[in-house]
């Protein structure tokens, strides 16, 4: 796939998902130069045709876009702070983990460097980069976005670029793990319980992954979206004061079924809240204005 | 539709749910006879062709399959116990919510009364029924499934079996409730989340929902479910004890957020309580190990 159109790509930081970058930008014929701490991380990179800096000012000297995949900000400040003039005219396309604001102080920190910047999230592991279906989220300004989107191409999928706020793509990246969690937790709760009944945990997944999760809680949640914008909660359809008969309901069947009622106990004091708060009437979706909002001391 | 072969069915109770079990009956073309407590709410079936019996006996006697849709086990009872031998030799679908124990103890009832028995849950909205998008589930011995399946597809949808304990079909509709509410809270702090960045929460439900749930969470749970079935949780892939790094992340971005962080810190509660128990070093969904004993009384 190599070909002289490809536009050359720099690589600081070649841990694993760092090194299934730079993979991912040679396969697409990029000239990829690389930089990392340990200098031997990079050899079978170079046996494919990478070129190996011996500084990281020298990484960003050779491309015009820099893609960085440390451990973290403070990683990244430690590697590049000291490059100075070489950020200027660079685009930095930070793909470390962190929090929003660590984001938005990043972008404040590149601006004053010269450079432009792009905050971004990976969503796949490490196996999946390259691949149709990988996905990558960016945040920060749109203009070195779209400058660079062919090389980012690389990485495989649709890149998803979320918006000018640099903080987006981390922000969507915890909201999107915290839900994973969340549900991952129910599905255990709920395989726990029909184990009890002699259930395979397999077959159940083919009821709850296959069907239910897409088609009753998908289908809710789809329809429900818009409305929460609209602030719209109406209890007209079942009151949130109703779903908690039936959470108790669940409670008292996990207790009978001898296994744990922790995840439903979590969900009835949650719900509780929303009821003492004054939501009772309103539908279950109205939790979210308990959530809004910094939690109780109470629950600390 | 309507034709001489469809076989006669009895709908006792006619709330909004048995009154649209009975209008797909009679849309199927099945002779349907009909009793409620309060009369006069099976007017517009009789108008639309089914017969009102003047007592559940009489109902009984008109059909060899009943379905029974009423506010619970107590009230199947009420409505039932005093037909005597009209229940001998028929056939008895209960619909009406309860425990899975509630279900064992109504097969053993209807047994000594002579008659079959099958315990249901319909697991869609009132205004699904009778379309292929419908599900119900049943449980119970698998001949009166069998014999009375045809006049069941009249509900919509294919009706599934799950298996001969009575107690099947209500505990998986509760196993699936606690998912979906799970998954919901999930939802709910991953949209406060995202909103605290200026982002609407139907712009996130086309990533959440159409992509992330399916595409992620839903692809871990079908690959997870097998080797939970053979107690395999290997570490290798990303441990529990790492898991809990990234979710004390998402609670101090949801508090730097200015949210509430209750929902991650459910999910850290209970991943605590798995480390402590020893299975920090096994993947995420060792979790069910906590999950299957009851909970401490610490939690209570």
């Amino acid at each position: 796939m190599h070909n002289g159109f490809a536009a050359p790509v720099t690589v600081v930081g070649l841990g694993p998902m760092g090194y299934a970058l730079a993979e991912a930008f040679l396969a697409a014929g990029h000239p990829t130069t690389v930089w990392n701490r340990s200098a031997h991380k990079a050899d079978p990179l170079v046996a494919e045709g990478a070129v190996r800096a011996a500084t990281a000012a020298e990484a960003l000297a050779a491309s015009d876009l820099a893609v960085v995949c440390v451990a973290d900000y403070a990683a990244m400040h430690a590697a590049l702070d000291h490059c100075g003039t070489a950020l200027s005219g660079k685009v930095l396309v930070n793909l470390c983990s962190g929090t929003p604001q660590e984001a938005r102080e990043a972008l404040t920190w590149a601006t004053a460097h010269g450079a432009g910047y792009l905050d971004g999230a990976i969503m796949v592991p490490v196996e999946v980069i390259g691949t149709p279906s990988s996905v990558v989220f960016y945040s920060g300004a749109r203009e070195p976005f779209d400058a660079h989107r062919n090389t980012l191409d690389a990485l495989g999928g649709v890149p998803r670029y979320l918006g000018g706020d640099a903080g987006l793509a981390v922000l969507h990246n915890t909201a999107l793990l915290g839900l994973m969690w969340a549900t991952v937790n129910g599905f255990l709760h709920a395989a726990a319980l029909v184990e009890s009944g002699g259930v395979g945990v397999a077959d159940f997944a083919e009821t709850a992954v296959d069907w239910f999760l897409p088609s009753v809680t998908g289908e809710i949640l789809r329809a429900e979206a818009a409305r929460i914008d609209r602030e719209e909660f109406p209890g007209d359809g079942g009151t949130l004061a109703m779903c908690l008969t039936a959470i108790e309901h669940i409670v008292r069947t996990s207790r009978d079924a001898g296994i744990s009622d922790e995840v439903p106990s979590q969900l009835k004091a949650l719900g509780d809240r929303a009821v003492a708060a004054g939501y009772g009437d309103e539908n279950y979706m109205s939790l979210i204005k308990v959530l809004r909002v910094p939690s109780a001391a109470t629950h600390r």
